[in-house]
Parts: structure tokens; C-alpha cells; sequence
């Protein structure tokens, strides 16, 4: 421990896990890591394979809801920019200088259109969806009222069964309708299917997606009939993108996880059945934690608990051990089977997450790593941006 | 909505869900809200019963991370102060004015010690756990080099089986180490039996408490013996505190949940089988959500997902509400069950979470709601404190 790193001052209340040149070793647990190395392979990757594929990449900022990180993506995979959930994270990018940013949802609620509309003043285009017409009159007249414009997808439900709409006639009447209202324009579908995204086999997630994309070429078909054919075909994630890449329709992907990968995702299996962690994709992301008890001579309990990470999609994973196992998770506190007495007081361990976008909201920083020191401390820019 | 309230300043990016004065109607969701009425009732029915049982109350300060209602606790409740998880939770609790802090838990990390050495400094007693003789002499270490004295409890595992000894001949071995100290204070007994907490049965929460009760009177009647006897005897949460308050040997209460009280907690039942969020104790603590979607007939999308709630103990319940059902939740979207079509865009629902103490770690602000008005908006202090 570095005492001259004012990790924290009592004074001002400030907390960091770590600050840039600091060793691996005196980082503060628990606390989100990146492996920077790792984290670029996949940016890279990702990258080359839109351009292979003549895809745009509109990254998922839900995901790591951080400045940086999309920065990187634009920078080192050629990503176009950013989508989001939110209007409050949409603010987060847009002042951050992403300059293209989808609302990858409705905004209904009458205030947050009114900060919607205002966001291309801050020098952004900014994209939104809609599945109903009332949405379309109503991001109209607040559009008009900042002077600005805002680009309008009309959301297809092609599987996931929440938000959009089924029909090729409710594609095309919200079309028409955005294409009619003055401070709108239509320029594109958002047709992500995320029921098939975290589907353990190739064939499940195939069979899904192919459903979805024969409704997105119906809808495409109608919209080009209509005199009204969509700039952008938006879609895929981690775990399908590359129907979606093979599709002839979509030409924009919204891949968010594949930047970090989690337990979750790196479970999923590619065509030949192997796992997409496992050389397609690594693990960039993890949790630090730290054993802070070893009363039990069989057990030892770890600092990182239900406030550290989300269990939505199951029990983190210790990264390259097979020894010890994180068998049980309560609010500060995790608990490692550690059956050879493998650990001890003040070991630290990586973490693989069961899901990397909840977990990553409920942290401040991002510490970034390479060679085993701290290279960068990024803020976590969009967290608990949630209105 | 009132524009004149600047909720979001795109200049500034702050960013808040309400303002004192304000409508109920106009909260920005999803957010947390808090019914001041019912917690202020559930407050003082704290305060009676630990009066009316001689016990002190030191309240939970992990559960709600907030130095105002901690503040609330010690005025209403007669609260004497604090337990906290995490060293840094107890440094915004001690600049908050919290006068005596708790870390009902064990802290190893050098940095961490030394942090919570320096805690005194701020005025107020500060109160840690050991389990482990080497921690003895890190903390004395500690405390010398900064000039202060820590008060330390020997954690107990009665019954959780995660930190804490087993047997009366260690407890009895780390008071002496503790009382031999320089720098450290032996004052008491943590002996919080987690485990028993949120079993449904009484009964089934009387045999642990039971067995944890005698563990604990066997250990107080040695450490006398030792002529060391405890000045505090410390446990007991919502779903326990009855035992502990009428055991002859607890003198001190740690309840945090029953302020706010969530779905889990409510389906613990009494000594007559009722559950105790009836009549016993309210929920005051919700999240706010709106429908934000309705595109499917018989199925409502409200704004808060994963990342407005965790759902380690279960979906949320929609408050007093018997026609519709919060039945899926995703990162940023809850899918309702609405048979009748009874919802609407932009109707807002109070949800009860599964677990209050990381759903208010997820938030920035509480909003106090009283007579359908806005009258307080409190930060979630030491929401993300994880060191």
C-alpha cells in the first residue's frame, strides 16, 4: 500500500478502488477490474468482423454505461456510437461527445420527451423508438417546441414478446405517421430479438432468429412498397449477431456484452458447440474481491456480495481456479467452498459476473489493468441513470 | 409537471427524481419512495419496544445507507446509533454525525484498518468485530499509530456459519487478546444470527434462536468468569428481535429492515401465524415505476428492471393492488400481468421489492412523500460505499 496515494480523504469524502500507476496488488476491494488487453481483443475483433460483414456497429452503452469505454469502441472497433435505455443515459453519452445515440426503447413519460427533444441541441443525433402513434404525436410536438429533430425506428417485437409491434401494417401505419409529422423522421426499424441472446445452443438461437428475420424482410418489403424504405436495420446482441450479419436485411448490430462477457453469456456455444469464451470472445470484466475471513477452516468468505454484483443470472464464477467455488452470496458477503484450505486472509480473486450490465450499475469506477498495474480509473459515467 | 422545478440540468447533469413542494404526481420514475408516515410509525414502534424491553437499539445502517434516517432513528426511535458493513459506510455515517458506529464485521484489508483507525478522529466511538487473533494485533497496530481507540466486539457464529467463532474457549481467548491490547477496548459480543432471519414458521425461528441464545449465555458466564465481562451483547434483526429482547443476556437490537420493511420480510409470520407486515409493521419504502408500454393487450411494461431493484429474494409486489402482477424483470424493463387491461401508459405503481437493503443501494435519492406531496429528498449516503 502506497501511503502517499490518497486512496481516500477523510476530508472531502472522496473513495477510489485505485488511481492510475498504482500495483494491481494495492487495489481496494471490491471493485470492478478490466483486463485493458483482453477488453481491446474483443473491441478489435468485433470490429473487423462488422467490417467483414458491412455492418455498422451501434455498441449497447447500457451495458458498461461509460464514456470511455464507447469512446474505445468507436476508436478501436469502429463502432458509429452508442445505444441506450434511457433518456438520462443518453444525456450521460451525449455530453460525453458520442455523437449518435439511439433510445433503444419508448420514452413516454412527458418530462423525459421534453429532455429527449432537447438533446440534439448538445450536438448529437439522437434516435428513439416507437410502437405507438400516440408516442409519434407526442415526441412531435416536443420536438417542435425545442426547434430540434429527432430520428424515429419503429420497434419490431420479432420474438422477445415485450415492447413493438407484430404486424408489417403497424410497421407501416407508424411509419407513415413519423414520416408525417413535422420534427420527426423515420429512418430505420429496431428489431432486437432478445429472447434468443442468452439461449445455451446454436440451433435454439437460429430457429429464433430466423423467425425474426423473415418479419423484419416482410416489414422492410411493405416499408419499401410504401415509398418508405428504412435507412437503418437495427438488431443483435452477443448472442445472435451473426444471424443478423447474415440476414441481407439488418445492417446495424447492438452488440453490448461481447466488450466484457460475463458467466452468463460466456456459457452461450457457437455452431461446433463450443463456448464463446472460449476463444471467440474473452472475459474482460471482473469483479476484485478479497478473502476477508477463514474462521471456518473449509470455507473462506470473500468481500464481494449482493451489493457488489447481480445474481439475476446466477453465482459469479472465480476466475481460473478450480479449487475454490463462490457457493453462497448475501449482502456484503460471499462465501467460498475452499475445501483444501487453498485460501487465506487477504487473497484476492477474479470474479466472472452471472450478468455484466446490472453489475457494472452498481459500481462508481472501472479500474483498468495491464502488466499488473493500474493503467486508467474510468467512471462508471451512467450509473443509476435510470430516469 | 411543473417546468419551473429544474429536475435535470442538461448543463450541470444533476439529476433528480423530485423536489420538496412537489406534486406526488410528478415524480420522475423509477425511484424510491418513502411513506413518512409509515416509517415514522415504524420508527417509534421500534423505539416503544425496545424502551418497554430495556434493550438498546443500534439500527442497521446497511439497509438504508442514509444518514437522514439514521438521524430519524435516533429522534424518533431512540436509536443509539449505527452498525454498518463496510468501513466506508462507517465514515459517511461518522461524518454525518452518527456518534456511535458499529462495523458489525470483520475488517483485514491494511488500507481498510487503517481507515477505520483514523475514524475516532471524526468524534465519534467506533465499535469493529474480530473473530481472528491476528486481527487483534492489526487493529492495535492501527490504532496506536493514529492516536485513537477502537472498541472491538468477538463475533460469535451462532448458527449463520459464515464469520465469527465457534467456541466459548476462543471468544474467551480474544477478549483477553482484545482487553490486552493498547489501542483496542474489549466491549462486548457480536452474536447477530442471520440465518433465522427471514424463516416464515416463528417456530422455526425460535429453535435457532434458541440454540444462539444459549451459546451466547454460556460465553457471557466465561468471559465473567474471566472477569471480562461484556458491556454490550449485540444481534437481532426484523425477524428475530423479539428472542433476543427477551433472552436475559442480549441487551442491544440491530433491526434495519423493519423501518422499511419488502416483500421477503413481509411473509415472515408471527407467534399467531399473521404476517408481520400486517399490523405490526408498514411498508414504508417502494419503488415508483410508470408504464411506459402497453403495446400487448393484456401485458403492461413498467420503467423498473434489474437495475432499479435486485432480485435475489424474489420479484417485487405491486402495492395494494390485487388485479394486476409484476411477473418478469429485465435490465431495465418489468413485464406486468394486466388480464383486464386495467393499466395504462403512465400509470405509476408503487412496488414493494423482494429485499429493501440492495434495492436502496441501487438509488441516489429517497423521495419523502407525505399527503400526496414531496416534502423531503434525502441522499442514499453511503449507496455504493463497498470498501
Amino acid at each position: 500500500m502506497n501511503a502517499s496515494i490518497p486512496i481516500d480523504d477523510l476530508e472531502l469524502g472522496f473513495d477510489f478502488p485505485a488511481l492510475p500507476g498504482m500495483d494491481a496488488a494495492d487495489i481496494q476491494t471490491p471493485c470492478l477490474v478490466l483486463d485493458l488487453d483482453a477488453l481491446e481483443r474483443n473491441i478489435r475483433k468485433m470490429g473487423e468482423y462488422c467490417r467483414a460483414h458491412g455492418m455498422r456497429h451501434r455498441a449497447h452503452g447500457k451495458m458498461h454505461k461509460s464514456v470511455d469505454v464507447a469512446r474505445l469502441q468507436e476508436r478501436l472497433g469502429g463502432a458509429v456510437g452508442i445505444c441506450c435505455q434511457k433518456v438520462s443515459e443518453a444525456e450521460v453519452f451525449a455530453r460525453g461527445g458520442i455523437g449518435d445515440i439511439l433510445v433503444s426503447n419508448q420514452v413516454r413519460d412527458p418530462a423525459k420527451i421534453d429532455r429527449l427533444a432537447r438533446l440534439p441541441k448538445l450536438g448529437a443525433r439522437i434516435i428513439v423508438c416507437v410502437d405507438d402513434l400516440d408516442n409519434v404525436a407526442e415526441l412531435a410536438a416536443a420536438a417542435q417546441k425545442h426547434g430540434t429533430e429527432l430520428e424515429v425506428f419503429v420497434e419490431i417485437d420479432c420474438g422477445a414478446g415485450r415492447c413493438g409491434v407484430t404486424s408489417t401494417d403497424e410497421v407501416v401505419a407508424l411509419a407513415r405517421a413519423i414520416d408525417a409529422a413535422p420534427g420527426l423522421s423515420f429512418s430505420g426499424l429496431q428489431a432486437y430479438q432478445g429472447a434468443a441472446q442468452h439461449l445455451r445452443s446454436h440451433e435454439d438461437r437460429k430457429a429464433k432468429l430466423d423467425v425474426a428475420i423473415s418479419m423484419v424482410k416482410e416489414a422492410v418489403a411493405a416499408l419499401k412498397t410504401a415509398g418508405l424504405e428504412p435507412m437503418l436495420v437495427s438488431g443483435g446482441g452477443t448472442g445472435s449477431y451473426q444471424f443478423e450479419s447474415n440476414s441481407g436485411v439488418y445492417n446495424e448490430l447492438q452488440c453490448g456484452s461481447y466488450a466484457f462477457m460475463d458467466a452468463d453469456y460466456g456459457g452461450v456455444l457457437d455452431e461446433n458447440g463450443e463456448r464463446i469464451d472460449q476463444g471467440q470472445l474473452e472475459n474482460a470484466f471482473f469483479i476484485l474481491t478479497q478473502v476477508m475471513n477463514h474462521a471456518k477452516a473449509d470455507m473462506a468468505v470473500c468481500d464481494a456480495g449482493l451489493k457488489a454484483q447481480s445474481l439475476d443470472s446466477g453465482l459469479p464464477v472465480i476466475h481460473r481456479r478450480d479449487d475454490v467455488k463462490y457457493i453462497k452470496c448475501s449482502d456484503e458477503h460471499g462465501v467460498i467452498a475452499d475445501p483444501n484450505g487453498a485460501l487465506k486472509v487477504g487473497d484476492k480473486l477474479r470474479l466472472v459476473p452471472g450478468h455484466c450490465d446490472p453489475t457494472a450499475n452498481l459500481h462508481d469506477w472501472y479500474v483498468g489493468l495491464r502488466d499488473g498495474k493500474v493503467e486508467t480509473l474510468w467512471p462508471v459515467s451512467a450509473r443509476g441513470k435510470l430516469y
